[in-house]
């Protein structure tokens, strides 16, 4: 069982979103919120963000009722940090229309007393300063992780490595791997990073799932085949949310832990596809989460019947 | 164990090849010979192509002796099919430097009579009037099987739609799944092309593995972790000849037999691609074959710890 609080640090905004689907205005998102929708399904969560005064904080009390402690949820006037997207339609790419960083540019994390001791530390994809700055604060974690993105691999590489060198696993996705690692081999992306300093490195591929390096392991978990991508808007996040929500119910991370937590992250990141934001996280169930995971099971298992070198 | 033996028909090529591994000209190639290589380290296996009166005959002495019969390899006057290639750093994309038809744009498959009861009839990507004819050819085999190609999909779209309709299996990569169906989403492009006719299809991607379409199943398996690709060609055709060695020797196509040979295709398309053209698979040997295979159980296997709908 739950082996202590899951602390998030990350964006909390308000976004435009466009699909083939549909679209969908000024609604929650963030890095911040997509983690805690999908980890508050297994372990109590504590957020550290920044909004401005017209965020429709009462659209974040589904999160609260599942246990996130938002002590750490800033509310500083102007506005909040805002994004606009819209995807083509292949569902695999899309473009930014806007971004605005409003009262998050000035974000500096500062941990509430009772955040300090959380166990499972999760620094969303933020300058690598205030990262640093994160753990600066953070009391004997039980695992740190990172995210992180291409803006900070170009321009802040020298601490975005201090943030690396001192983390236990990062979690980044195949081309941001590629760029940081210079290796187009996601294999030999995986490994030099590792060397870098975190024991775990976690590539997520979108469609194409996940591929986790643990220690001398490798790991791979498939994307789930949704027949329909709603908005894949967070998917990255709700996955890092539910690959640590399984450790921090599980209390435990060795190697067998994080395939599982992984697959998990996988299952939630399928999920927040399914619906505009993270509306699907909101009424989902620990039944239909364990049910995707026995689908996952089902999508890559098989068996041995014939031995070629003994038959 | 072996039950009949397994029929392909496609290009037998020389092939000159640039990665930044290296380089190799004038060396054994095409579809229907990495196809061999691979295939025949599990069942017997029949060939049907075509050359040039200059082939190195001598350089598939290799095959003869696992046991490919080449009595439907005709060699004419003329130059063999001709294929070049480079690959770029990322190994992921290459461009054609010259292709040269030669005999092979006259080639007319025509069977054998010890070939026609063939049980695993396997349909290299050649013209889809050609596939039809080979399938006029045979007498009632166990499980008949197509490739093909973005040429083919756009030139020759109702004369491949015709093959699909009467084949049991189709193997493709992703963006052939996606321009064949219409759809970006892989899982619809699958569920699309069953819907034409094959009970069975294999998609195939590259560096992210193979997905399984089988009746209402989804198997995925990853591509084997490489740290060094030294020469992707024909991977897709060895994958191929993996998938239906295994299946030849097991002598059963039911669902958990398909899921078996994927990872069969997947581990011989991975031997394909540590050396130049098919020479990997020259010795490779069973026990390698059964280790990789093992390897690859490894790489996807998680086990349940916690429910959390019960927990």
């Amino acid at each position: 069982m739950a082996d202590g609080s899951i602390l998030v640090v990350g964006s909390v905004a308000l976004d435009e979103i466009s699909t083939p689907f549909g679209r969908a205005d000024e609604i929650i998102g963030g890095a911040a919120v997509y983690f805690s929708a999908a980890a508050s399904l297994f372990a109590p969560v504590q957020l550290v963000g920044v909004v401005g005064d017209e965020y429709p904080l009462s659209d974040l009390d589904f999160l609260k009722a599942r246990g996130v402690d938002l002590a750490g949820l800033e509310q500083r006037p102007g506005r909040s940090f805002r994004w606009g997207g819209t995807y083509h339609n292949d569902m695999n790419t899309r473009d930014t229309t806007h971004t605005e960083l409003g009262v998050f540019a000035e974000f500096r994390p500062t941990l509430p007393e009772t955040f300090r001791a959380a166990k499972w530390v999760f620094l969303g994809n933020i300058d690598p300063e205030l990262q640093l700055s994160v753990l600066d604060q953070v009391e004997g974690p039980e695992l740190t992780a990172c995210d992180t993105m291409n803006y900070w691999i170009d321009g802040a590489h020298d601490a975005l490595m201090k943030v690396i060198a001192r983390i236990d696993m990062i979690t980044l996705n195949d081309e941001e791997a590629r760029q940081l690692s210079g290796h187009a081999n996601l294999t030999r992306a995986g490994r030099w990073i590792q060397a870098k300093g975190p024991r775990h490195v976690v590539i997520k591929k979108g469609e194409h799932g996940a591929m986790l390096f643990s220690d001398d392991h490798v790991f791979f978990a498939p994307g789930y085949p949704l027949e329909d991508v709603v908005d894949p808007t967070g998917a990255g996040d709700a996955f890092a949310g539910g690959l640590f929500g399984y450790l921090a119910r599980s209390g435990a991370a060795a190697v067998d832990d994080l395939r599982r937590a992984v697959v998990y992250g996988c299952a939630l990141g399928s999920f927040s596809c399914e619906a505009f934001g993270p509306e699907r996280m909101v009424d989902l169930t620990s039944d239909e989460v364990e049910d995707r995971v026995r689908s996952f099971r089902r999508l890559t298992r098989f068996t041995t019947a014939i031995d070629l070198a003994s038959a």
